[in-house]
């Protein structure tokens, strides 16, 4: 089986323009397949603002209204998402600039009206992703570089958590290919001691989670996003990394490896 | 050879959203494969004009300074390409929204500073349009609808006239497709009488067009477009329309049809 590398990469990478361009400059360089999946940064907020358009907040919730799609659709999809590409052609790595919506890659669901009515926001359900699609485009030798919006099926873009996106495509490539999964961040991994970037957690499996979860040296920050990893995991994705740029260097050898086995 | 038609459309289409659903709606039923090309329309001088941005002319010319080309980037290649995605997917049509720089299937040369520097402007030179990619995706069963950007392959996203993309693919592709080239505008195609749309000329060859001019039938307003439609049938394009949204109904049926020869 084939090995191809999912990488996300988080806001604080896309807000510092010399550190996007070592990543992509580092992620053009890897000979694996691969794809890459990036969330939105600052630079939507920056854009509502000098428009006038006021964040809806509901309960500490972002509600993705209209305006809101519009500008996350521009910005995502559009000035990020392509500026992405056209860097990592410049490093000869055939990018190809993708939304869920293209190729009908990501169909998701409007998220449900309950308690709180979060507009135009897309989750993913069990089997949306159209994995042969994707596959087929890695295997011509394109490189999809994903935004983090979907759509509905009927005509409505959506706007969809990057990370989100990373596993799903993840989990659905892993009939295909053996997946790595790298999540790229601020900190240099899971740390023992958040204020220690030296303390990272080289390796964890879920009896190491369980045991560091009882004694509070993980704590509640990271707890979703390794509750998203293994289950990553356990639906046939191979290995999760979670590192900063430095991390993503040849050989990917920093931060912490995530797997089911110890073996 | 199979045959495939690039439709391309311009501002005053997208200007409308109930004329661009129809549009859209049409152009998803056509069984032929088929490429969109879309221009700009007035989205983006109105988010410059709400960003406080002042369009830089130089003798009448649009000049794309570093915020113009971030804005067109921001709404042609991710809020008109993207929701045109959305829509043609709803209609069953497997749309894939591309810019110039995605799988680098148009690296453009940044225009040459003369009398005039225009900025972030991409042409495009002879060969510089990759074929080959954009019949893999067509034979693929995509539908490829591409946004007026194109890329410097140094790493710069480029502004480049949709007109010249829509002629630029048809030329390419026509070493691989019988290629009919559609440019769908505000009139019912080439008229005798500028201000009466039954006045429609059904047909033109080089021997017609010649005569039209020499009379004045035909203006200044369609001679660079008829000159362009030509030099894509002398590049081996086989028809070029002229229509209004009206004549791109089943069969294709309206408008002026361009061809060198009569038969």
């Amino acid at each position: 089986m084939e090995s191809i590398i999912v990488l996300k990469i988080g806001g604080n990478v896309i807000d510092n323009p010399s550190a996007l361009e070592d990543v992509l400059r580092d992620f053009a360089a890897w000979r694996s397949p691969k794809i890459l999946v990036h969330g939105g940064g600052k630079i939507a907020d920056k854009l509502m603002e000098k428009l006038g358009i006021v964040s809806k907040m509901v309960e500490g919730r972002r509600i993705t209204d209209r305006e809101t799609l519009d500008v996350v659709t521009m910005v995502y999809a559009g000035l990020i998402n392509k500026n992405m590409v056209a860097t990592l052609q410049s490093h000869a790595c055939n990018a190809i600039g993708l939304c869920g919506a293209d190729a009908n890659l990501i169909p998701a669901k409007k998220r449900p009206v309950k308690d709180i009515d979060y507009g135009f926001v897309g989750d993913l359900y069990h089997g949306c992703i159209s994995a042969d699609m994707l596959a087929n485009l890695v295997k011509t030798g394109l490189v999809p570089v994903m935004a983090p919006i979907t759509h509905d099926g009927s005509g409505s873009l959506l706007n969809t958590n990057a990370d989100t996106i990373a596993s799903g495509i993840a989990v659905a490539l892993a009939k295909i290919f053996r997946i790595q999964l790298v999540f790229c961040f601020e900190k240099k991994g899971v740390l023992r001691n958040p204020d220690d970037e030296q303390s990272v957690i080289d390796f964890l499996d879920e009896v190491l989670y369980r045991k560091y979860k009882e004694e509070g040296v993980i704590t509640t920050g990271m707890i979703p996003k390794l509750d998203n990893a293994f289950a990553a995991l356990h639906s046939g994705v191979d290995e999760v990394r979670i590192c900063n740029p430095e991390g993503l260097k040849t050989g990917l050898g920093g931060g912490t490896i995530v797997r089911i086995h110890t073996e």
